[in-house]
């Protein structure tokens, strides 16, 4: 039986004072901030791969070509949420990634963004290298 | 013969270079910030509301529910892409906006974001004032 | 009779919903992002050359090497200050420009920031262009 | 004798992908954020007082009133400089702040920020409470 929290990687982050709006709550393009931090550290800590080094001496990028978000319940200055990273899909150059947000046992935000493998310099997909897939293989969803 | 220019809302916007990342190509979280300078300026120039005022004084807001976002061609420094905004659906309280981004003929980013209507002390979903509704109904995708 | 307003370059900003801290006040670090557009207005309108064009097609970039600022009335959501740039200093590499960001006739922030022009490939600093040196001296204030 | 490293409070950052400008080193007010978050961790684990415990259930709030900054040596992406706090100031409301940003022994950027402690209210300054007080001399500077 598969445990589901084995087949995951799990970050968490701080709402600061200067992610929150008049209203009190995070102003949403900062949730994509935390999205594209919580990828570094997917890459650091589960990948192994400095994201620095990856596109600066490799000439790796992982442009967005789709998102669809869902938020359920506001982060609130001051709270600080787990991100928990799954791949939903996984094609030749395409990569899905699903992240919970959550608070506790509430799920604040759901998001699935698919990134695809691109030599920087000419923009032009390119299959992920085998080092890499396995890497998230090691997270990919039950289907 | 409805003529979809007349439909919609339309703004500019510049890319600057703080907005741009190593990669060469606007970051992605920044194009949620355009969404929402987009957005201010169509409570601005065509429901003539300043936001600020709607925030502050009526006490109003509409935080994000859903998302959806496909990114089809990078924006880079210096670009200034058009913005179109059109309504694709109108609830009691939720609004669901298109927004096109285009440079010339090219479509480089399209975004439907649904947005709800609450009072900002409780955060719980209002009608939408029909003063409001009118100006949403202007910019009303046919169905 | 010299006409103060003649030796400055003006423009004008927004005080958005995303720039506005949980406080009610524009978070400092906005403040500096208000300064590189100005910056970035200033090389557009004034010295008449495309800001991204001078980094990308001419390889010349302005790092900040002394910032000092006041800030002595705060910029609330919804304010449209005027920024006033004048030159304070102007030596064979360096640039010190002075921002005022006035409401009326309040100065809520003065800032002045030294810049110095280099090649962006090597980070060495070269002379001004005598050609955007005219256009500083236009700018300069009276000694 | 005293060590002065016994004296200063040290916190690490990281550059991110999003930090950096299109001319490869940290977007400049992207370093003013950098300092908000020092000084939000300073306040939570050298003063240990969550900073938005402080804003939201004490109604006290820092504002910046005065900053200058010394740009010696750029940051880059990837690099994590270490931040250490000394108090160069510290008045009846007012407390000056200095930050060193290093990259192993090469002092990147010293920062001197002047806060000064109001009630959020009002925007009145108000003595520092006698509590913080005592946090902040145990890192102020000899003079």
């Amino acid at each position: 039986m598969k445990r589901p929290t084995a087949n995951s990687f799990t970050t968490q982050l701080k709402v600061r004072f200067g992610d929150v709006d008049p209203a009190g709550i995070v102003y949403f393009p900062k949730i994509f901030d935390y999205i594209h931090e919580a990828f570094e550290d997917l890459w650091e800590e589960h990948v192994e791969v400095r994201y620095y080094h990856m596109i600066q001496e490799k000439g790796l990028g992982y442009p967005l070509v789709h998102s669809e978000v869902q938020f359920k319940s506001p982060l609130h200055f001051g709270d600080r949420p787990t991100v928990r990273i799954t791949c939903f899909k996984l094609g030749r150059s395409s990569i899905g990634l699903r992240y919970r947000f959550q608070l506790g046992d509430t799920l604040c935000i759901e998001a699935c963004m698919t990134v695809v493998c691109v030599m920087l310099d000419s923009l032009k997909a390119i299959e992920i290298p085998a080092a890499y897939r396995a890497k998230f293989e090691d997270i990919l969803e039950p289907q």
